[in-house]
This record gives C-alpha cells, sequence and structure tokens, in this order.
C-alpha cells in the first residue's frame, strides 16, 4: 500500500481534511503551525549508526524543519518516547540532553508528552510555532515568472546513509549530514521577512525530507505549472560527488532527508536574499502540465519517490 | 527502570521543564492546553482483542480525556500513525472511520499527522484544547474541606481487560469499558462552568487513566494534605462485583484505564452539581503529609501501582 493511497483513504474518510497536506496545519484561530513526526528504530534509524544524544537532536530537528518550511517561528515541543523494558538508563539521559540541546538553541519549551513501553525505540514529537508574519506558504502558491530556490546541499544525507549501511565512516561531513541535519530555522524566517518587506503576500515552500525531487514536484503539480531546472546549479558537496561519482546525481534528486527549505519566491523578493545562502536552481514556467504531462510526471515520480514506507 | 525515574531524569536534564506534570501542558500565551499520548501494540492493545474502527475511538478518546482532566474543549488532534507493511487497506480505512467518529462528536479538526512504518501498530495523538475558562486547573489545587468526587465507576475497564485476556466476552459492558471508553468532556464542561460560577479559582483535577488509587494519591501529594475517602462510597458497577468477587476492590482502587476524572472542589461548587452524575467520595482532611507518612505512602503506592511500562 503507498502513502497516496493512505492519503486518499484519510481525505475520503475525514469530513475536514482540509488542515491536511502541507508541512504544517496552520490553526489560523491561533496563528499557529502544528506538526507530528515520527521516527521509528528499524525503519528511520538503526541505534547501532547512532546514539541517544544525536538522535534526539535529529528527531526534533525533523519537526522544526516542518515549521520552517511553514514560515512558522519553532516555540514548543511535545515528545513521546516508547522504548524497550532493557534500555539502559544513560540512554534516556543522554536523549534529552539531545532534546535540550536541540530546543535550548532556539528557546522552545518542552511542553510534557509520554512515555511507554515498546519492543523498540519509538518517538513521536509535536512542534508548534508561530508564523514569522502574514506571508501565506503553501505547498500550492508557486506562479509563473517565480524564482525556484534551495538553502543549501542536497543528497549528502543519502550519501551518508548508504556510507553507514556499508560500515563506512568517512567522509564524515556525508555521515553527520545523514545523523544529525539542522532544520533551516534561521533560513526560514530570513525569507519569511524578506518577502513581507517586498510586499509579496504569498509563497510556495517546503522541506526537502523526502528528496528534492519529491519537493519540486510537489510545488510544481501544486501550482500546476511547470518547472524550468538547471541541474548545474544545484548546489552539491564536493564529497558527495568524490565518494559516489557514478550516482551522486540520483542521491541529489531523489535521496531524502537533507531538510533544506525548497521554495519559489516572487523574482523582486529573491533578488533581495543573499546568494550565498540562497540557490537558484530555475524559474517556474508559464506552461501548464497538461492531463497527459501529469501522467508521465506521476509514472517517472512514482518510480523515482524516496519511500520511508 | 520506573517512570519515576525517567521523570527524574527528564526534569534533571531540561533547563525549563516548567510545562511538565499534569494531563496536559497549558500555553499561557495562547490560552491552549496540549497533551500527546501513544498507544503501543503489544502494551496497550492486542490486534485479536480490538478492531480497528475501536482502536482509533479509544486512541483518540485517550488524548481527550486528558484535555477534560485540564478544564480544556478539545479542538484539534494531530495523529501519527505507524503501521507493519502488510496491513490492510480495510485497517486504514476502519481506523479513519473510528477517528472521525470521535472527532465528529465533538467538531474536532484533525490537523495533520504523519504515516510511517513500523514493525508494529503505533498510535500517537497530540490533542490541543481552550481553557473553558480561567478557573484553574492542576494535581496540587486541592485544599482542606475541598470535596473529593468522580465522574463515574472504578475498575469495570480492569475487569474488561482482564476478561479479555481470559478469552470471555462477557459482561459486555466491562469488555466495552475497556476498548471503548468515552473522555469525559461534557463533565469537564460542566465542573469548570460550575466553579466559575461559584467563583472558585482553583480545582485540582485529573484523570484516572492510571488508576483511581493513583489519581488520589497524586492529588493528595499533590497539596501536601491526607484524603478522608469513604471506599463504600465509590461507585462501582455490579457486574465488575459479580464477575469478580474476589477482586473488584483491588480492581476498583488499582485498575487502570476507566478515562473518569478525579477532582477535589469547593464545597460550595460541588453542592451546585447533579448527584447522579458526580459522586462523593469523601473530603480533603487538614491533616498535612508529614515525611513518614510520606514515606509509608510512597512505598504503599509503589506495591500497588498500575503501571503501563
Amino acid at each position: 500500500m503507498k502513502e497516496l493511497e493512505y492519503l486518499n483513504i484519510i481525505n475520503k474518510t475525514l469530513t475536514d481534511s482540509s488542515l491536511i497536506g502541507d508541512d504544517c496545519a496552520y490553526l489560523e484561530e491561533f496563528d499557529l503551525c502544528i506538526t507530528q513526526d515520527t521516527l521509528v528504530e528499524g525503519v528511520h534509524f538503526l541505534l547501532n549508526t547512532t546514539d541517544a544524544f544525536t538522535l534526539a537532536q535529529k528527531s526534533v530537528n525533523v519537526n522544526l524543519s516542518d515549521l520552517a518550511a511553514a514560515g512558522a517561528k519553532p516555540l514548543y515541543i511535545t515528545l513521546s518516547l516508547s522504548l524497550p523494558k532493557n534500555i539502559d538508563k544513560n540512554f534516556v539521559e543522554n536523549f534529552y540532553k539531545g532534546v535540550e540541546s536541540a530546543v535550548s538553541k532556539y528557546g522552545i519549551k518542552v511542553a510534557g508528552g509520554d512515555l511507554t513501553g515498546a519492543d523498540r525505540v519509538y518517538i513521536s514529537i509535536c512542534a508548534i510555532g508561530k508564523k514569522y508574519n502574514s506571508v501565506q506558504v503553501s505547498r500550492t502558491n508557486a506562479k509563473a515568472g517565480d524564482i525556484i530556490a534551495l538553502t543549501g546541499t542536497h543528497g549528502s544525507s543519502a550519501g551518508g546513509l548508504k556510507l553507514l549501511s556499508q560500515g563506512k565512516k568517512e567522509p564524515e561531513i556525508l555521515i553527520k549530514k545523514h545523523l544529525l541535519p539542522s532544520a533551516q530555522v534561521e533560513k526560514s524566517k530570513i525569507i519569511m521577512q524578506t518577502a513581507f518587506d517586498c510586499n509579496v503576500k504569498n509563497i510556495a515552500m517546503m522541506d526537502s525530507s523526502d528528496g528534492l525531487g519529491d519537493a519540486l514536484y510537489k510545488l510544481s503539480t501544486g501550482c500546476g505549472y511547470l518547472f524550468d531546472i538547471d541541474f548545474d546549479s544545484i548546489p552539491v558537496d564536493e564529497e558527495l560527488k568524490t565518494a559516489f561519482p557514478e550516482e551522486w546525481k540520483d542521491l541529489l534528486m531523489w535521496g531524502g532527508e537533507d531538510f533544506e527549505l525548497v521554495f519559489c519566491i516572487d523574482k523582486s523578493a529573491f533578488e533581495k536574499l543573499d546568494k550565498t545562502k540562497f540557490y537558484k536552481i530555475g524559474t517556474v514556467s508559464d506552461k501548464p502540465i497538461t492531463k497527459d504531462i501529469a501522467n508521465v510526471l506521476n509514472q517517472e515520480f512514482e518510480n523515482k519517490i524516496f519511500k520511508h514506507f
């Protein structure tokens, strides 16, 4: 069963699924964004390639990345931790040290959660943030002429995962990008502020947790226009090219968990952004996605997409 | 490792753990309450004694019960569902029908979540609600002279669980109370409104998810006064006495998952409550819990407390 099938069931079954679809749900009444993400041992991580401190930091950052993608300042998290009975006391202590390290960086408060038993380690975090300003953010907001841009390199996390699965520990930069990703909290704030200052009312943005290709596909089909992408302008870590001379292009496009921001923004606002931190990779064309093109794209996408499930 | 040890580690490790301790965290800035609870296959439920629809309803109600205990009206949930690869499509459909059934009853919106793979079924729900009014609710708010009261019978859920584990399907009322508990959303609203109308500023309240004895222990040690409880006044389903003539008193006090409210409220407010729906079981004495008494209580409690972990 594919994730899309699940989403169809959910949309069909719930009377009101209007808040489902973006990285976060926006609770208009409170001007808050909310998101929940779960990491499962054996699916999202292995305990022999990470440690409790690192794992906690990643778990928090995965959720902060969703808030960043929604243009929201992180304020609170709740955390549910399920642990096997035989788990070491140090694991729990180091895990919470990792949580503290991740939340204290941004002044986020831990607002409860729970602890349960389980056969494996299972971490589910709910994060709440407040929109930086009135600029609307969604996956469907791109318009013809917008600049398509990224906050950083892609493929390195997937490269790191591949190295770990081969028992390798170098290049360290790739391993680190996989085990210890940083949510783009600061850059989200800058994008939102710049859009606001330029009187841009809407931007399209999401994070690249499921891969750059996935994000571009969703943003493009979300607005209904084809994207003109200059592949050579996509930033990439040299270490990825060196470690994976054959596969780096595939990892770059279809590897996941880089947790960078992928966004489409009016040219006027993009021009104000620091080009050493925000990378233009293309423009939104004025060619609509016809039904035929959509079918081809959908097929291609189904074949390539990085799947967690 | 005991839950208390975990909580000590958490409190020691996080710089700010001020929002941790009650059923919900209260986010003062937004007047919102937030809670997260997780149900794990093999720990909290077995797939051969429940079905997806029932399981979903229980999962939602477990969280709504925490909001009820905080005196908050439920508004939103996020839901993270982790499923084994081979799970039936009907399971997902019936699960979301159960979610819809539970949330539509109170006009709650599902504000996203995620779906992941896992080896077992894991359900983690975060629920957000808004305080009904300015009456402060916490586990530590009881004062000498307060009435100690309940919203319903206890022990039946634990009795139902015991019957299920013995392969029995009757008495149905006990089974149903275990598999399909209802959060006391309406009664929470009435308690909060009555307190407000009587100008009572603070009440002590929690739910009995971990057992009546656990709730009374926490409320008593929370305020520092001994409770005078009239055991015979605790409401109990006759079916529990009949099915468990030897054990019903133990199940009543130490069985968990009844998801009723246990509260201590000023006499003036209790008098206004409908006595056919709210049951007085005792009063908060003016005898402080001395260190010696605390030690004895603690030991007794440790021996009896129903443990999920």
